[in-house]
């Protein structure tokens, strides 16, 4: 018989436990307030394992950026069928990205609020992740207009969608009793109608030639 | 003969000067690297004269967001006729704001991408200006559709039309040769329908009563 290791727990799940307190912490006390020794403590482990697992504090941040950022963008694209009419893709990915923002607001909070203003890695994380989406939208608007590459027009609406998520999100966070459905369901009032006249006006420009 | 003091410059042209320089210097090198003594020194005048007049870096930094909200504010209040139908009220809002960001991008860095991020009084100063702006746009959408007050949609679609007003703000400061003019209309066509729906739904709702 081999004897019994209960601490021994597996450098995967470990570190995803490292990560889920840094963000808990990152998300109360902000970037520089945030204490290794806090996030070590949450997670149940000790404060040199934090530093041999990420080297840095500022390193830790960006992983988990970079967790979060890859979550939210895989939660999304699973959610939205590419086979589905235009419409329903945009309500599949504003429904899924309110639940996220609203499920995981502290993931949110390091993202959004706190990655943005530190610059270095771990606001390129999040412009990274920011261009991506932008390139998402702005390519499934243009194929729906029947188009190959996305125009510049395309890709004004998709900054424009981009930003009023952005806004809606923190308005959400900050407005307590506003459910993830009802501000989906808002914002696809405000922007639908302008982005499915972008659409028409394109597959009808296009028609012409 | 009165002899001439050629130096003598009266104390609200300083203040602006010193305004002026401080939002140079702070939207090219970020708030923390800025040096009041570079400030000083473009403005024409001694470090501790900065200091006389402001109190501390951060109190300077207070009065450039403060003076750069403000502008932009007032200029688009000025821009925009309440008797025009709300369709032309919003084309001259939004042509104002992308020329304002266009034509003094260094303020716009600063309000934007600097005071949000420093939290503290400067982000609360950038707050507060944000807040009127959503007020006024929910007061503008609400009263056009014959409301008193705003109602709860037209709150979130003011809150939804400043995120893409800043998101593509940032956008055509990223890409070369994008006008103002261009920026405004695109803004335009993304938001114009959703906005007309709302208030027609709006009317409608309130004639059936």
């Amino acid at each position: 018989m081999t004897p019994v290791k209960p601490k021994r727990v597996p450098r995967a799940i470990r570190e995803q436990q490292m990560l889920d307190a840094s963000v808990e912490v990152f998300a109360r006390r902000g970037y520089h307030p945030a204490g290794v020794e806090e996030i070590a403590e949450i997670a149940g482990i000790s404060k040199p394992m934090v530093y041999l697992y990420f080297g840095s504090k500022e390193e830790l941040f960006v992983a988990c950026i970079r967790r979060e950022a890859n979550r939210l963008m895989e939660m999304i694209t699973q959610l939205v069928d590419p086979q589905d009419p235009p419409k329903e893709q945009l309500w599949s990915a504003l429904r899924g990205f309110f639940s996220f923002v609203s499920d995981h607001s502290g993931a949110w909070i390091v993202l959004y609020r706190q990655a943005r203003t530190q610059g270095g890695p771990s606001a390129r994380e999040v412009d990274e992740m920011r261009r991506r989406t932008v390139e998402l939208i702005a390519a499934m608007l243009s194929q729906a207009a029947g188009m190959r590459k996305p125009g510049e027009q395309a890709v004004t609406a998709a900054h424009a969608l981009v930003g009023s998520c952005e806004s809606l999100a923190d308005w959400m966070l900050d407005t307590p009793g506003t459910s993830a459905e009802t501000t989906a369901k808002r914002l696809m009032h405000f922007a639908w109608p302008g982005l499915e006249e972008l659409m028409e006006a394109t597959r009808a420009k296009r028609a012409k030639r």
